[in-house]
């Protein structure tokens, strides 16, 4: 149903019925979505808004434009902006995906942490809260993430609930917003003991992502060094002088 | 010899002696780099200089200093920022490499190109001017790049020498300045076909690079698919809210 009285543009609201319809496995990569004329029948919208539902399916990653042939579903890619803040939970969200999480282990680390990132070393003083989870976009595995947390910013965090938003628990229960992350990314192939994670069974490339995010200046809130696999990760960016 | 009569740092003069005894191979990866009390002996300066010397062979990626051991000949890994405008010729020539070019193809492509870039489709009416080059940091061959430009903003582009930067032709024989560089960054297996540009016997991962380079609002003056060998390439990203 296409609703007149929500907020949701119209355009938005077919875009996620169509990627529903996708997600379902009703439609499947390779396969045809409706046309701009069908879309036009079937839900009685101009065909402004019918592009615009196109268009808004291309952008998620959910569907690929063949000029003069129409849109169809395309391999399911997770497109991450490596300039923007947006944890793993809303890109998901925003990717048209239902994101879960499995909490692998956690532990304090005595020594502290550091690591090398964009040329520069940093340094957190132990103790650390380490958090090692495997992160779901609906049932398919997508990352593999190391956390080191800042007890002294975050007291009492291995009280907290690791299912969800690291971001959310920095901003709700200890009031904390991030002022910037810094990232390298680098290739690295998937090895036999981290294909398990991902239930792949052939080696695949993916990123590795090593970073340092900042709750104030010079204040390290937590470091990360992560896995995004690449067969279905894609990281956008953006540069000016 | 440091000399005190340039404007160059001496941290720097520094620096780029140690990565000479490294690029000319006397120095291996893996090998110890002089240590801080070494430095200041052999080359007569202050404490904080012979830092920031080593700092700065760490930043540019040619060393890698481990707490309380030393800092030693990293594997050559060429850090790209992701987030900056900077040419493969300045980002050679800023992590110490000679860089060169060899051109392997090019032509004019009548019916244009046009390609998805972070979910939105740029397309570039033809004719424009394809270059496929293959560039180098001394002799390691890095990158392996197509690029389409604009003929309409470019005339007689076909006449110009492309051992160099096409952003310096871009400015010197055309007054165009960049203003936004958009790209996705995707991860490829290399295959048998292109392992022979990169002179490698084993599949390595790869960067796939697709950009879309503005000259103005809307105006598309190129656009690009490239590889950037894995082994040798990190990109740096930062974000901010």
């Amino acid at each position: 149903m296409i609703s007149d009285s929500t907020n949701v543009p119209k355009y938005y609201q077919i875009s996620r019925q169509i990627i529903a319809t996708i997600r379902s496995g009703r439609l499947k990569p390779g396969m045809q979505i409706s046309s701009e004329n069908e879309i036009i029948k079937h839900y009685g919208v101009s065909n402004t808004t019918a592009r615009r539902s196109l268009q808004e399916i291309e952008r998620s990653g959910w569907g690929i434009r063949i000029k003069g042939r129409g849109t169809f579903v395309s391999r399911r890619n997770v497109q991450r902006s490596a300039t923007r803040i947006l944890g793993f939970t809303g890109n998901m969200i925003e990717a048209g995906y239902s994101p879960s999480t499995k909490v692998l282990d956690t532990r304090k680390v005595t020594k502290g942490y550091s690591g090398l990132i964009n040329g520069r070393r940093y340094v957190m003083p132990g103790p650390v809260y380490k958090i090692h989870r495997l992160r779901f976009a609906d049932d398919t595995p997508m990352m593999l993430e190391v956390r080191y947390i800042s007890i002294e910013f975050c007291p009492d965090i291995e009280k907290r609930d690791f299912a969800g938003s690291l971001y959310e628990i920095y901003q709700e229960h200890y009031g904390l917003s991030l002022v910037e992350i810094r990232q390298t990314l680098s290739t690295v192939m998937i090895d036999a003991g981290t294909q398990r994670f991902f239930d792949v069974r052939e080696p695949i490339c993916a990123f590795r992502v090593e970073g340092v995010t900042f709750c104030g200046k010079e204040m390290i809130l937590e470091m990360e060094d992560s896995i995004y696999r690449g067969d279905k990760y894609r990281f956008s960016v953006c540069a000016k002088p």
